[in-house]
């Protein structure tokens, strides 16, 4: 298990492998972003997206699940998020990309209310194969404080 | 259709019902955010989720499923989407509870280099069946302007 005050500001990680296919595409606009260039490649074609684009919340949830993947490999438990404060999408990404992950922890500082918690403030960037950034985001997290004499934060 | 310069700035709409259910968000969970507290009854109740709660890019996802229904309800044609502003979690969502949005139009004005295009920004409330707030994000987007002489924004 990792902790808290295992967590160094300012390291920078990348990691993860996420190959969008044409099928998860397709059945996540169908149940959560149906406009007509998730789903259609001729009205995709008809737009500034150029052909079939996944929706920006499936790419969220793809860097998501590299995330997840990345912190419990690494042996973290996180606690829930409160928020994210900023995320932009500013490029398409099509059934065929292989997306990736860099991120970058910017605070750590212990909960003032409940010390047995780490408060967690993170930038990514999410990347397609060509090294184009196609994301990002500040998020905000909560992780577990192994050692009750670990700093309150930086 | 409905088109840039029939909306209204300050407007505040009402709408959507979008019934949570377990299965889904298991599936969810386990495709994109497979944190034990989305996915396991034993191990969220061991948590400040108190039960199996739904990941909070699910939420998100329910969310823009009930916004796509509501504009394209509406006659209006999006063009896509820069990203989010500010995204909150405030509280957990639980299978069985039913989702609805609020949402207001903060600002609207034509793009400066495609003024085809109208930019817009708008917050929404995500709220359950008790009426509290389990979800506020800030969101921008791009719509269609119809008219030529459509005003340049506010």
């Amino acid at each position: 298990m990792q902790f808290y005050e295992d967590l160094v500001v300012g390291a920078v990680e990348r990691f993860g492998r996420y190959e969008v296919t044409r099928e998860e595409v397709l059945d996540f606009a169908r149940k959560y972003d149906p406009q007509a260039f998730h789903l259609d490649d001729a009205a995709a074609a008809r737009t500034h997206f150029g052909r079939l684009a996944a929706s920006g919340w499936h790419t969220a949830a793809m860097t998501m699940a590299m995330l997840v993947a990345h912190w419990q490999g690494a042996g973290y438990r996180g606690l829930g998020s409160p928020g994210i404060d900023e995320l932009r999408w500013l490029r398409p990404v099509y059934p065929g990309d292989v997306l990736s992950v860099e991120a970058e922890l910017l605070m750590r500082r212990r909960s003032k209310t409940r010390p047995e918690r780490g408060i967690i403030r993170s930038a990514s960037r999410t990347l397609n194969q060509h090294g184009e950034v196609v994301m990002t985001m500040v998020s905000n997290g909560m992780v577990e404080v192994g050692d009750p004499a670990a700093p309150i934060g930086e």
